[in-house]
């Protein structure tokens, strides 16, 4: 797969002079390396930040969470994100009641925009949510996850995170790394997001997983575009290993699978049995013992121990799930002000 | 009825040198046009204000929204006024826990207040809520809807709106406008807020919808006070259609209506059918294209699209729905800082 | 029992001079008077602030409310002493998402402490959560209430309020006063933390209760320690009043007696009925005229008027409720204040 890498560095050029052009970010996919890069490059100077900045051209504004569908972790980040640009949160969160009430997605959003917000984040059940709500609003829209779209800040705060982990934060350049994501790749809004990114950056993605959930079809992801021809599927997680400089584990997803709630979703076809899943694809300690020097564990949260990751490896030094949360913050910090300015 | 008017500008003098007086604002009606005046003349200076303003007397306060009743809507507009004022908002929503723990309205509001609070907005499902909380607190209450009684805040940022798109911000003298208002009246503190405000500043009311939810008995609500004799009842939509200035659609509740919960409402007696509501009582586009130049048409949210309201005349130029939204802000700024002025 | 108490003040020496060298608040038990002592000294510069201080060394951090429990009156408390402090305050209610999906309370705090939150207020059923999360995060953290272990911040304030009504703020020397709890003590949070308290200053508690709440045992929870026989039983409310310098009345916990939910609870064993409890044990009218002269009623909310409490009484001249209220702000304030420092 490497033989289609590109000479000149992904993104590459003028050494990150590009900036974010878009007043939203809805995804990743089909973004150009010089975007993306010009989303990391902003991040460097806001990640770590852990009180209120100074230099924030959106303090004393009002950005709005619509959390159509719950995430207390990513809410949690944005709203810690905006505060540190001193701008004030307005929570509309799970089933609110103009939406009970039976208003359209669209109508919610120009309400809460009229009240003079000057971002929504939206975190909706349905792909392509935020676009829509994106196409009828005039201010940023950020894309907190939508439904097995995208979930592009995540995704941004990843190859940051593998970035910082292997010296290349100075032009986030990702050739020569291989990263291995493993489990239910398919219906992954993460995996998505970060396959988008991490391949327009020059990386190769092995999806891992079994057939059900990591089908051969995902190799299309990339069959064009910034990261044409870098993603592969394999059913050897063993085998992917010894090659890997990132293994990214996903959650596995009991809430979303089976078709009769909670208690079926555990009994779902595509995960014969829990042990058999941990034995095949699950992330143990003597998986991480056979990793590459300096390869990293990372996982979006929320973990399930002991079936996706052993504690030993979530806890372990190959871990970076809790740098991860922390490049989060300033991620998000960076793309509401780069959306900002692109709107103005 | 335009007889009845006074020759002098309602709430008229010396150019709104009158300043708000109570510390509470509990409802519009027996309220002085002069009093609502104040109210307008000092949101002149709040409204399309969209980040946080320097002069504020409530910096560094905090203002908490008690809402027995959830509303999404209502409570991010005070809470987006609250902070454009610098104040920070303490929320207790729905059913929360010490009043499920059995502990009465006015503890509930003492104990908030104890906190150092230093205004209450007030949303609950009994009318009178709002006014029976005020008496026994120091701090000024705003109220935010109570049941059927009224909502004030409503009804001032619709007077104002309504003053602005006819050109009358200069002195809100309302005389020789007609507004229809169109639905369940009855039970719409919405109404009950508007009736008030429009006939006390001098407008003519006309109450549209079958018999049920605009009974005869409306006319009564201005038998006395400063609206004397401008309300009447009108069984027919068209026929106001030409007359009316402004046409302010209610929302059809299906929530409200019926004894039997959410299904059992969609059934009740006072709306025979949707199709045949809608016939009579909808804003359509083609009743939209029969009203007066200029004539606008209103509507507090959340709309139900095709029901009470055609698309077309929702996102059409005689909307100022949006408009409302924003006036709201502003609006509720001025009045949480007159009612803290008074009660200074 | 005052035999034991020793010649010098609790916790005195050099007037104030100790800090508080913990990163947490856990408990009160077992915890020096001069610790606490620099608590309640700390807490003077800050109860009936109630506006946003300029000298917060909280200022422009995050302060995250985890509150795996619902309680609106402690988390409103708590929230508006972190923005007095000028702190942002996230919260994380109820059964969070994260956490319903079966992720770790560890887990959680630790990611919202990778956030870039500077101190976690913990609310849990579970005793013991607040401290097990303590050792797993390097931020300081407070218990606001786990299960029937501590409340350490009501006994504080109750302590403060107790101090003030009595003349003892300089030196919260309380030698010689007798305070009564009177309820249900075995399964109180608040008894169990004002107990270690008030006898670590020098007060003597009488646990007044039916014996199935308020049992014999509970003289051990002075057995040593700083508080070392200062706590003893009775069942005989009216011999108790005379004596008492300070009546604390604790609320009739339905919610929490009783094995079969809601209903099953007001048939509790321990609770004959409602009627006979009120007659032994309730704060009627004609108890509190009995009380000694400047003797105060106290309770930590919310009431249950008319049963463990007379609405006479809690309105009344000796109640110091409301006060309790306002006196937990600026105590919150001083305990969040204290352990940034100890942590820093």
């Amino acid at each position: 797969m490497k033989q289609g890498a590109p000479a000149r560095a992904p993104g590459g050029g003028s050494g990150g002079a590009e900036r974010w052009q878009h007043k939203d970010l809805i995804g990743l996919q089909g973004v150009s390396a010089g975007q993306i890069r010009a989303l990391l490059v902003a991040s460097r100077g806001r990640v770590d930040i852990t009180t209120d900045v100074t230099d924030s051209t959106l303090a004393g504004t009002t950005i709005a969470n619509l959390f159509f569908e719950d995430s207390t972790r990513t809410r949690t980040s944005f709203t810690t994100a905006a505060h540190r640009l001193r701008a004030h949160v307005s929570n509309l969160l799970g089933a609110f009641s103009s939406v009970t009430k039976g208003e359209t997605l669209i109508d919610t959003a120009r309400n809460v925009e009229a009240m003079g917000v000057h971002a929504l984040v939206i975190r909706a059940r349905q792909g392509g949510a935020a676009g829509l709500i994106a196409k009828n609003v005039r201010c940023p829209v950020v894309n907190a996850g939508d439904g097995r779209h995208e979930h592009p800040t995540q995704g941004l705060l990843d190859v940051y995170t593998l970035a910082e982990a292997t010296g290349r934060l100075a032009d986030f350049d990702l050739r020569g790394l291989t990263v291995a994501i493993v489990g239910d790749i398919v219906s992954s809004r993460v995996a998505r997001s970060n396959i988008a990114g991490l391949t327009a950056l020059g990386a190769d993605v092995v999806c891992v997983g079994p057939a059900g959930l990591a089908p051969r079809s995902l190799e299309s992801l990339a069959e064009s575009g910034p990261g044409a021809g870098r993603v592969r599927v394999s059913q050897d997680f063993d085998a992917v290993l010894s090659e890997a400089d990132a293994v990214m584990m996903l959650r596995v997803q009991f809430e979303r699978h089976g078709g009769g709630g909670e208690g079926a979703s555990k009994n779902s076809p595509s995960i014969a049995s829990i042990r058999e899943y941990r034995s095949f694809f699950g992330m143990t300690a003597a998986r991480a013992e056979r990793m590459k020097d300096g390869a990293i564990v990372m996982h979006p949260g929320p973990i399930n121990r002991g079936l996706e990751l052993d504690p030993e490896v979530a806890d372990g030094p190959r871990s970076v799930i809790l740098r991860q949360v922390s490049v989060g913050v300033g991620v998000r910090m960076a793309v509401l002000e780069a959306c900002a300015a692109a709107s103005a």
